[in-house]
């Protein structure tokens, strides 16, 4: 693609303006009518809307590299639940992810040395995204910031095949 | 909404495995195709693959509570970019957010009250959206840990309207 702002940005606003004339004016809610947070991975191939069949105003949307629990999802989490009502959390990690191709020393390792800084972040890196499912469970599970850590579940989805899998929640295996 | 697990979760897995009987096989890379990475709000109101006109393998999407840039933010920009290529960064704030509803310490006094300890997060709160998106703006291009802070755009959505307005860059007003 070319590098100037101008085509990536600006061709995304065309598409916008394309959209909001189909779109037209929607009175919603801000609190999510099905009252479901979802929490997942930033990765390009998977659109969560059309992929689980939600319509405008209907849950939370939260994504991250893996889509794993931080301090930062909590915050967000907290806010979800407390202010706007939520009450289950949908937990998506996906199979061919980019933190599978990393280590969490040798990421940190480039960063710092890029940065001339040390990361103030855990880089996240997983090998085993079941593990990485239910870890992100047990953070949920474990935060005193969120009244509802009951309702967490964990999936996996294809994004070769579009389709999701549960993660059945059991101890996690060792690092 | 009824209270138990089956319902909104796995409504949503229904839905999901009618998506992957037209979803089909599909073969797209881990590095999004426009080099793009778009920071934006978990609000419920805003389905960016649709608004923003993407199709899946585009582009990196990063959703929290405000789409401000938050450490979190910074790990996920940082594998975006070093990892898989992104190379601008389209932030994405809209009208009628959570964030301005609470305030700073309001928020945190009542989490803090709740849970029994204080919250290792800034909440994010906010009562001008331009300002917000500014400071987005600004803690990417302060990053040490991004290679491309050069290309970094701010938008408000509007809610009602599906329609993106840019924020001109300029000095953030007082706090």
């Amino acid at each position: 693609m070319g590098d100037s702002d101008r085509d990536v940005m600006d061709e995304a606003l065309d598409r916008n303006r394309a959209y909001a004339r189909v779109h037209g004016r929607r009175d919603l809610a801000v609190r999510p009518r099905r009252a479901l947070a979802i929490v997942t991975c930033m990765d390009s191939r998977l659109d969560v809307f059309a992929a689980l069949g939600l319509a405008e105003g209907d849950a939370h949307v939260l994504r991250n590299a893996g889509g794993i629990v931080t301090d930062d999802t909590i915050r967000s989490l907290a806010l979800s639940q407390r202010l706007l009502g939520t009450e289950a959390v949908m937990l998506i990690h996906h199979t061919d992810c980019g933190l599978e191709r990393v280590t969490e020393e040798g990421f940190r390792a480039e960063l710092a040395r890029a940065a001339g800084a040390e990361p103030p972040f855990e880089i996240g890196a997983f090998s085993d995204v079941d593990d990485s499912v239910r870890r992100s469970i047990a953070r949920v599970a474990a935060s005193p910031f969120l009244p509802r850590r009951d309702r967490a579940r964990g999936f996996v989805y294809d994004v070769t095949t579009g389709e999701l899998r549960e993660v059945r929640a059991e101890a996690v295996s060792s690092p």
